[in-house]
C-alpha cells in the first residue's frame, strides 16, 4: 500500500483515484450520517478523496451539500443502498477506491430488539456485499464503525481492548460484533485485506460551522441530541432514566467523545491502513466519564436555556459506569481526543440553535 | 398450535397441511444430507409429512430414493438454494408449513477458515431469507441443527447449556452461533415464534438398512468416515491428529452419537415446539466420551478389518475432551441417545461396506 501510494505522487497517470497527486480515493459508506458526514469533512481536509453512498433512509442529502459548502469541495455522492449489490458495483467501477469506511446501517437500539431481522439483515448484509464487492475490485483497506456496545455489561473500567466482546444485550450491539467477526475472518483468510474496527464510544457535539450534527428522526434515542432539543423547545422535558445508579450523582456516566475528534480517530486509522497493519481494533473515547447530571449542567451554561427534566425508572441494559481505556490507540495511531465538555456542548448548541429542526427545514425552505 | 393441529383431525378440509389427520408438516431445509435425510426417516415414520428443500452442493438426490424407499412415502423434493427467495417462497405457495427443521448449511471447518465470507454469507444469509419466508407465511416454528462448536474451548465438562458460548475458534462455528442468536431474538421480539436450537456433539453412525449415510465429498474431516474409508480400502491410512493430549491414552476424547439418536432428538424437538416453547437449547449428545483410539479399536471389531494409523501433531484448535451433559434435553423433551458405541460402529460398516463409495457409484450405477 505505502509504495503503491508514492509511486503515485511521482507519476500522475497511476490508477490511484479520482484525482492524481492525493491522498487516495475512500468510498464513505453511509457518509451522510452524523458521523459519516463529519469524517467526510475531515478526510477531505487532509487532502483525501471521497466519494460518498448512503440510501438516505436515516439521513439528509442536506448534508452533503452541507459537506460540500464546508470543504469546498464537490465531493461525488451516490443515493445507493449497500443491499443494492448491482447499484455498488456500478459505484465501483467508476471510481477506483483505496479505502473504504463503513458507516452504513441501522443503529436505533430499541427498534433493532422489535425488528431483529431487520437489523441482522441491512447490517450484516449490507456489509457481506461491501467485503464481496471490495474483494470483486481488489479495494482491501476498510475502517469499520463499531460500537463500544460490544463490551456489553463491563467486568471491570477503564473499558480496553482485550475487555471480552460479544455479550451484547440487543441486536444492534450484536450486529455490530457479527460484523467486527466476520472482517477479522476475511483478513485472517486474506492478509491483503486491512481492517481497523473503531468501537465508539458516545459521540456527542457537531462541527465547528454549526452547519453539519446529528439530525435523529423521531425521539432521539440518545441523551445529548434530547438534552438540545429541550434547550431548543422542541421537547418539553428531559427523562432521566434513573438515579439510583452506583455513581457520584445516581445518574448513569457515559464517556462523551466529540465528534470532530471521532472523525479525526478515522483519519487515523486510514493512515494505520497504509502500513499494512491487518485487523487492528481501537476504542475511540475520551477515557473521561460524565454523569447525565454533569452534562445537563454543561449543556445548560454552554446553550444559557434551563433543561428541565424528571427522575424516571431504569432502562434495562443500561449499567452504572462506560469509559474507555484510550491508551492503546494514542500509542498506535497517534490520536487522542482532546476537545472537552465545554467544547462538545458549545459545538451542539450551535448546530441545534442554528438548525433547530435539524436538515429538515433548511431542505423545506431551499 | 395444539389447537390447531386438534382442529385439523377433525376437518379434513383444513389448511394444516399436504395430508388431513397427519400431525403437520415439516419443511425440511438441507434434507438431503447426512443429518437431514436420516431425521426425514424418522420424522416420516412418526407420522408427519414431509418436503424436503436442498441445493445438493454437497449432498446426493440418491439419498432422497433412499429416504422415500426406507419410508415407503413418495416425499416431495425440491432443488432450492435457500438464497434463492424467490424459489423458496414458491415452496411455501405451494405448501402449508406447521414446522421447519433447518439442516442446509456449509459445514467444513477448514473450509470456512480460508473461504468466511462464503460461509458466512451461505449460511447466515441463508437462514435469514429463510425466517423472512416463514415470517411472510405466517409459519413461526423452528428446529435449527446447531452445534457444540458453539461453547469454543470448554472451560469445564460435561457441557451443559449454560456453559459460555459464542468463542468459536473457526467462521463455521460462529456461522451456528450467529444464527441461534438470530432466531433467539426473532423468538424475544415475536413469542409467536418457537424455536428449538440443537447443539450437536459428534454425529456418527447409519441408518439400520445402511441404504443411507454419511457421504462426505473429497477426503472426510472428521474421525469415524475417515476410519470408515480406510476400513473399507479408499483410504490407505488413518492421521490421528495429536497423542498428547491430557486423556486416557493421548488422543482426544468426543461425545459421538448415533445418528438416528440424534434424529429422533428432533422428533423430540418438534413436539415441544407444539407446546409454544419460545426459544428453548438443547445439547444432543450422550454424556460418554470415547478417544480416538478407542473408537478406531470398535470399529475395527465391528468391521473385521484392522484400520492402519500414525500419530501426526496435533491440528490447531482441538482440545482434549468435550463431552455433553445430556441432562435438560432428557428431562424437557423426553430424549436420551440409546445407540452405543458398538451399534454406531456397526451401522456406519454397513453403510460403508454397502456403499463403498457413497451414493455416488449407486447413481452411476442407475
Amino acid at each position: 500500500m505505502l509504495n503503491h501510494l508514492s509511486l503515485s505522487c511521482l507519476n500522475s497517470s497511476s490508477n490511484m483515484g479520482d484525482l492524481s497527486g492525493s491522498k487516495g480515493t475512500v468510498l464513505v459508506a453511509g457518509g451522510a450520517g452524523y458521523i459519516g458526514s463529519h469524517t467526510t469533512v475531515e478526510v477531505l481536509k487532509e487532502g483525501y478523496n471521497a466519494v460518498v453512498v448512503d440510501n438516505l433512509c436515516n439521513s439528509s442529502m442536506e448534508s452533503i451539500e452541507r459537506v460540500r459548502e464546508i470543504s469546498g469541495i464537490n465531493i461525488t455522492f451516490y443515493n445507493v443502498d449497500l443491499l443494492d449489490k448491482a447499484a455498488l458495483r456500478e459505484v465501483f467501477e467508476k471510481h477506483q477506491f483505496d479505502f473504504v469506511m463503513h458507516f452504513a446501517g441501522l443503529k436505533a437500539v430499541g427498534e433493532s430488539c422489535t425488528k431483529p431481522l431487520a437489523y441482522y439483515k441491512n447490517n450484516i448484509d449490507g456489509s457481506m456485499i461491501l467485503m464481496e464487492v471490495m474483494e470483486e475490485f481488489g479495494v482491501h483497506n476498510i475502517v469499520f464503525s463499531s460500537s463500544a456496545t460490544v463490551y456489553g455489561v463491563p467486568q471491570y473500567l477503564p473499558l480496553d481492548e482485550n475487555h471480552p466482546a460479544g455479550a451484547c444485550t440487543n441486536p444492534y450491539g450484536k450486529t455490530k460484533y457479527f460484523i467486527e467477526e466476520i472482517l477479522a475472518d476475511q483478513n485472517a483468510a486474506n492478509p491483503n485485506w486491512n481492517v481497523v474496527l473503531l468501537r465508539y464510544f458516545n459521540p456527542c457535539g457537531a462541527h465547528k460551522s454549526g452547519r453539519i450534527g446529528e439530525d435523529p428522526q423521531g425521539p432521539p434515542n440518545n441523551l445529548m441530541p434530547y438534552v438540545a432539543q429541550v434547550a431548543v423547545g422542541r421537547r418539553p422535558e428531559l427523562s432521566v432514566f434513573g438515579n439510583d445508579y452506583n455513581t457520584l450523582d445516581g445518574t448513569g456516566v457515559r464517556d462523551y467523545i466529540h465528534v470532530v475528534d471521532l472523525a479525526l480517530g478515522h483519519v487515523a486509522a486510514l493512515r494505520k491502513l497504509q502500513e499494512n497493519c491487518g485487523c487492528k481494533i481501537y476504542n475511540l473515547g475520551t477515557g473521561t466519564g460524565y454523569s447525565v447530571l454533569e452534562m445537563i449542567k454543561a449543556f445548560e451554561k454552554a446553550s444559557g436555556n434551563p433543561i428541565p427534566y424528571k427522575f424516571v425508572g431504569r432502562r434495562n441494559g443500561d449499567v452504572d459506569s462506560v469509559y474507555a481505556d484510550p491508551t492503546l490507540v494514542a500509542k498506535e495511531l497517534g490520536w487522542k481526543a482532546v476537545r472537552g465538555l465545554e467544547e462538545m456542548c458549545e459545538d451542539l448548541w450551535r448546530w441545534q440553535s442554528m438548525n433547530p429542526t435539524g436538515f429538515r427545514l433548511a431542505e423545506a425552505e431551499s
